[in-house]
């Protein structure tokens, strides 16, 4: 029987050392020349026709994913794929996503798909069996991203969260709801205060409501917050009231959370957290490096030791 | 030049006379039949080879909505695709999608991508890019789903809505925030009172904020917010706070919300809103009808000679 999502991901995190996670956000503007080289001439040679200069721009972004794949899998255990960079090709990036999802399940690796979907009831059913076990067409299910786990957005309430939870329990998957997002903007309504607390509070309580009815071994539920390394003083406090909670805590490296900040969002024993880095890994080059994956596996190494370092200190 | 979207959407209402959206939410249990066994056969039969049932789905998915847009075409202004119902069915739903969406412009109608995006700084913008004017690729913009308005949602802030906002102007389409939903669980969060008012109210007033940025002719600004019919004392109290403010309004039919309910969301001149049937349109007939496309149009007549009268009362 496959284990609780919390137990797979907090043993494959001791298995690794460190609770990093490789952030995919991949931008045609941002690939290694000697990638986008190879597909610039047919998208610039489809430039006159509809849509192929998105499926050239696909194939690039597969190809440096799949290889960035190849070379943080023996360094971490999890990676988040960023929909929206995919989306921003279309079907044809979509088509990459599913292979780029499929191929780090291969190596091994948990995989989190990070589109912040929310919907109501039905709608929100539709979102979350594609997700994990697929969508049902005649009785049959039919998989669509496999995913270990998805982003969710909490705003529409109690029946848009709940669907993804009954599809992850289903098939041992997890689900992280946004608390407290780490952009500079957030607290227009994150921030307000309600009977006390300001709004992400009551947002975490619920998670924490959530979590509860499913934990696993290591006391962690199925459900977890995502809470930006950017506001450690709140990542603190969070992390004291929501003591079964995993944290999925992006803003480390480039939106300026340092590993001393992320540290926060660890409960006293290590576990309870990953931290995700997306650009300060997958954009660590200059474009025109032709060695890109050693400087990936370098600054993955010191991501991953940083952490590691921080968390125990 | 392209007219201001809130002024190119009020038009088009009053040449139809009715401000009904039909929403498209394309189930494939809930296709007709003489449809699904077109696409049946070749779905049973791929359903040991991988993912080809999607494709087979996406097939039936892509003509059924075709030949709604076709029957709705002369009596509505507006459509609206529900994004799920498209990815549910992986990469090929979404080339569904894109036809789709196509064809409805092809008919004159304006399209709404209900997609409830919602993410970070240069991750939303990468959402709004591919929602309006096109993915950026070597400076040249490659359209992706070209839509006329997209619904987001508001928890990430400020700096998670003014990316769309952003896309939407430089080509005078529209945005609609999610402010007070229609689903039974919607309270959780928005209806928290944060310094005397209900969150949704908050969410409101930052919409009115943005609208008032780039009001048009009728005085109504490109951001408009989703409130749901089921809710209408919420609707009305609303309407009377945001004068300048579009709203998007589902719930209306399979729902429960009624023509009366919805009628509490127009300006007193009869502009200001949308309302949005979609299974009461688009499943509003036995799977074993033959003439599903006339019970559509009649479905769809009696819906928008509803709400117009509802609306002069």
């Amino acid at each position: 029987m496959t284990p609780h999502f919390a137990d797979r991901l907090t043993a494959a995190i001791q298995r690794k050392g460190t609770p990093l996670c490789v952030g995919l956000d991949p931008r045609w503007e941002q690939l290694p020349d000697e990638i986008r080289g190879r597909y610039q001439h047919p998208l610039a040679a489809a430039s006159g026709s509809k849509g192929r200069p998105l499926a050239a721009a696909s194939g690039a972004i597969r190809e440096f994913c799949l290889r960035v794949l190849d070379v943080v899998a023996p360094l971490v255990a999890v990676v988040k794929a960023q929909s929206a960079f995919f989306e921003a090709c279309g079907s044809w990036g979509l088509v990459s996503l599913k292979e780029v999802l499929q191929y780090a399940r291969g190596l091994g690796l948990i995989t989190i798909l990070d589109s912040k979907r929310n919907d109501i009831a039905s709608t929100a059913q539709a979102y979350a069996d594609a997700a994990f076990g697929g969508t049902l067409l005649d009785g049959v299910r039919q998989p669509v991203w496999d995913a270990d786990a998805i982003t969710v957005n909490p705003y529409l309430g109690r029946d848009s969260v709940e669907p993804f939870l009954a599809s992850a329990r289903k098939e041992q998957r997890g689900v992280f709801v946004l608390v407290r997002t780490s952009n500079p903007g957030a607290g227009l309504f994150q921030d307000l205060v309600c009977a006390g607390r300001p709004l992400y509070e009551h947002v975490g309580e619920a998670v924490a409501a959530w979590a509860k009815e499913n934990t696993g071994e290591f006391g962690l539920g199925d459900v977890g917050a995502v809470v930006g390394a950017t506001h450690p003083a709140e990542l603190a406090r969070l992390r004291g009231l929501l003591p079964n909670v995993l944290f999925l805590i992006p803003g480390y490296g480039a939106q300026g959370g340092s590993a001393a900040d992320s540290a926060a969002g660890f409960r006293p024993d290590g576990t309870g957290a990953i931290v995700n880095s997306s650009r300060g890994i997958t954009a660590c080059f200059k474009p025109t490096e032709p060695r890109w994956e050693a400087a990936i596996e370098t600054a993955t190494r010191q991501a991953g030791d940083a952490l590691a370092k921080a968390i125990i200190a």
